[in-house]
């Protein structure tokens, strides 16, 4: 797609062995997914990763330099297997200490004793800035370019609907979804020439196995108002006239 | 965590930019995670990529080298914007054919006049197995070491049945969840000793914030029955022990 200047780039990083066992279904791409498009950042890619410290170090520094802005989700919790600051840091070469104010977000501490699970959740690399939410009490942060976000879908949203106006906004995107009750097949050759006399608009075509009836949605996506607007009816009109021809 | 060989290791392609816009949730990953575990294969790494050539041909030779299984899903379908079968003959190297026996899939054909999507779902890389179905009539094909499959989950979900007796069989792995009905952080330290005393097994710990309640699941993996049931049961009587001392 042809836009005037190129939108700020994004990379999702999903960490946890609980992802890649099919023990438990991500929600978190989908969120940030949908809410970048809204921002006009472009998401590029995401990985979905294992607990693993050398896997998450080198993952987030590949991702650091390709992208504009990285999100990670997972590992920043109170147990053993949460290994995210710690991974950050080295991929980072900071050193980790007890973030203090982190630890006031867990609220007054009882007596001398910090709780365990308190002060993991404050042990952060050096020089971050925290992302906080409203549904728990244990921060994220943001390291450089790479905003480290709960596992939580709960939890990630909150901090990243805290955070989101700190984001660059790119160039709005134009998308439309036209709905055509038609097999897919019957549509490529229509839909094939369209997106050939609009080579600026990203037009994709996605088959409903869902419904009884079968169906595609064909969703057109641009930044051009004005080719936007030609495509959709172009596209509008397929169904009337391959129902003439059928 | 230590094992008697190492077990097949595998990665998976998600390719559709709908998956990266938020507009779809995948639901593939978590299918074909689980069913990797059952196979004893470790699902190592997963990529979402957008529906872009140069993309989709660099990250399958880069997996074809890591993994010893790759699983894609996506762009097979009949339309301009499936293109995984052209990715597929150039990651490599080969040239695109007419399949007859792809086109077979679809039935006798009508006449000297092959419907176009019928022609594009059957023109794959020279060479390839191909992966029947028995919900839709198109077929996935494997390429070396990479099963191409459908985006649909339910079609991709038929291909991947019929695939399994294929796939080696790894070594079992056991995989126990206790529910502990307890907040996370203090949950911190007696986990982080069982890990310490049992490196062979893999402790992960997910707290459950949908529940009204909370409470934490702890899933406990590994090779060694008997340390297995070891931890097992050191994890279970830590809500008892926590108890008696708040």
């Amino acid at each position: 797609m042809s836009r005037k200047k190129s939108p700020p780039t994004a990379g999702v990083i999903l960490i946890g062995n609980e992802l890649l066992s099919g023990q438990t279904q991500d929600r978190n791409l989908a969120y940030i997914g949908e809410q970048l498009q809204k921002q006009g950042i472009l998401l590029q890619e995401a990985r979905i990763i294992p607990d693993l410290l050398d896997v998450i170090v080198t993952t987030t520094r590949t991702f650091h330099q390709a992208y504009d802005l990285v999100f990670t989700t997972g590992g920043i919790g109170p147990t053993h297997d949460d290994i995210t600051s710690e991974a950050m840091a080295q991929a980072f070469d900071r050193d980790l200490e007890l973030n203090l104010e982190a630890l006031q977000c867990f609220g007054p501490q009882d007596g001398d004793v910090i709780p365990e699970g308190h002060q993991r959740m404050s042990t952060l690399p050096k020089g971050v800035t925290l992302l906080k939410n409203s549904v728990s009490r244990a921060p994220g942060f943001k390291i450089e370019n790479v905003f480290v976000l709960a596992g939580v879908p709960e939890i990630m949203r909150s901090m990243f609907d805290n955070l989101k106006d700190s984001l660059p906004q790119g160039q709005n995107i134009l998308s439309k979804t036209v709905f055509i009750n038609i097999r897919e097949g019957l549509l490529a050759a229509p839909l094939a020439q369209i997106q050939g006399c609009f080579p600026e608009l990203e037009i994709g075509s996605y088959p409903l196995w869902d419904q009884q009836e079968g169906g595609v949605n064909i969703v057109v996506k641009g930044y051009n108002p004005k080719a936007h607007q030609e495509a959709v009816e172009k596209i509008e009109k397929i169904e009337a006239k391959l129902k003439r021809i059928h």
